[in-house]
């Protein structure tokens, strides 16, 4: 019998999450039946959205049950099949959640793709040329659409969304700054990323400082925004932002313990015609082949440069993901499995 | 010698303004030279815009200057042209400002439109059929751009640009629903504009009363708001809104003077992948003929409904401007000059 080892959420968290939401269980692979197959996971995603789902009550998407494995994205390969498009062998991103292997019911379309592994290593299916990179192009593309010569800003810029957002803005002629808490992280931003600018936020723990630190790196001010976090760094932004900018809300990670994060300035998004937008990558699938087709190439040429935390072994995805939540990550935070 | 009775702004106001900002002055009306026309203002519009240029600073707009005739638009007759394309007659409407009279170089491009009178009364052109009605016809056709069976709210619902929204709104099917201050305003906003609904805000005096109201009278929650005011009636309706929903932001006169209007749940921007979007209407001349098109053809067919409150004399526009801020007006604010 093959053993499979996940890790399920057993509590909710009041406030901060803890490793005590999180219980590490073994079941048994079953048999397969027809249509189906087998993939051993060899990496797990860990993304900010997670916390949201463990969370009670409505949002945009349904939470995350108790007692069944925590849902994420993964990477693996086929290793039994009963279904005549996988074979063993077969290289799939899918998503399998926190756990070792995935029974898969493969005549559902689209819970399982075929990768090339060619020119792209299998990991960055889970960071730069997968959800996140495309919820970064989203974002840049669609939302800011920076012209040549205008100022992108994004928070969380070390991240695997963060670097995408900056990459992107620099291919099509803007400057990129990014904003990353600690001086490794903005080193890195600038030096292997190739940001124009990086600001350390925890130098910063007020807006009036983090504003002005702003206008020192965004002398022609803020044209474009990708938000990751919220709080008082999009305080800090908006004093910044020029007429007719924009602001793309794709995570307010400073307020997923429940705490207030109030927008303090909204009367600017009048003053300055601005335009504030909020959006889930998954609801835009119809994007999916465009932006992957751009990652793609410049990942495989080698333009497009990333970096990955990896833990090992599903035991070490809580304590992972709690380290993520907190910042601790560099670039794409991973799980390998195998 | 004719005399010119106009209005200067004399100070800015520290918080609310009064009557002492203001002064009457009387001018000459001078020689016209050639490509001048004299203009005879019949009406005056006062517009929550104004109170924005009372300040010093950094704006969208130019501050009003001291110690000058008040801006504003205006409607009136032409008595006398040194200009081959208008003549002593003609109805003419323009930015005159808070005077009696108004020279004009009419050889610069839109400085001074003729209108006709035929089926729409001259006032009207300051109202349903000039700035108020198209900048009701922008957020709403433009930014929120309601779908049939979907839900659209908007403050000031009584005034000339609320007013228009809603109508605009129910011929599109959409279900309008008003805020406005007083039973006698919300009666009108629905027996005679012919909104499905209209909530007295002053009886609800927190957001989670505000938001309970909106759930009754917004049963399928709200897809579409114009925002007039800010503050928390800005938060009930960001508790009520649906996913994909969309804020045109077009004033904010609880912040006018200078209290803090913070935004309390940002967050739900990204929950509920909503849109904000702040504009102002004189930077969109382009949809101008379009919206007085149709804005035009309601009124002059009796379709659109308005009311208008009128104050007597050019003396009186101060005091009429303070009311127009503490909503004491009922429709467009309009001051009679002749």
């Amino acid at each position: 019998m093959t053993v499979n080892r996940q890790i399920h959420l057993v509590s909710r968290p009041q406030g901060e999450p803890s490793a005590a939401n999180f219980k590490l269980v073994e079941a048994a692979v079953p048999a397969l039946t027809e249509g189906q197959v087998l993939v051993r996971n060899h990496y797990l995603s860990l993304d900010p959205y997670m916390r949201g789902r463990m969370n009670e009550g409505k949002s945009y998407a349904a939470p995350q049950p108790l007692d069944a494995v925590m849902i994420g994205g993964t990477v693996g390969e086929v290793v039994d099949s009963k279904n005549d498009h996988f074979k063993v062998g077969d290289k799939v991103v899918g998503m399998g959640g926190w756990q070792e292997y995935q029974l898969v019911d493969a005549n559902q379309r689209g819970v399982l793709q075929k990768v090339d592994t060619t020119h792209i290593p299998l990991s960055a299916y889970l960071g730069a040329v997968g959800m996140p990179g495309v919820t970064g192009w989203y974002g840049l593309v669609k939302i800011i659409d920076p012209k040549p010569g205008e100022t992108v800003v994004v928070s969380a810029a070390s991240g695997a969304v963060g670097g995408a957002v900056g990459q992107l803005a620099k291919a099509r002629g803007a400057r990129a700054v990014g904003l990353a808490g600690g001086p490794d992280k903005c080193r890195q931003v600038v030096e292997e990323l190739g940001f124009d600018a990086c600001i350390d936020y925890k130098q910063h723990p007020d807006v009036k400082s983090l504003s002005t630190a702003l206008k020192e790196a965004c002398p022609k001010g803020i044209d474009g925004y990708f938000e990751n976090v919220g709080g008082i760094i999009l305080d800090a932004v908006m004093l910044r932002a020029n007429a007719f900018s924009r602001i793309a809300m794709c995570g307010m990670i400073s307020g997923y313990n429940g705490e207030p994060i109030p927008m303090q300035y909204p009367q600017l998004i009048l003053s300055n015609r601005m335009k504030i937008e909020g959006f889930i990558v998954s609801e835009h699938m119809e994007v999916w082949p465009e932006a992957l087709k751009e990652l793609g190439t410049l990942v495989a040429t080698g333009k497009f440069k990333y970096r990955e935390t990896v833990a090992d072994g599903i035991a070490s995805a809580p304590e992972a993901f709690l380290g993520l939540l907190k910042g601790k990550n560099f670039g794409k935070q991973l799980v390998k499995l195998i």
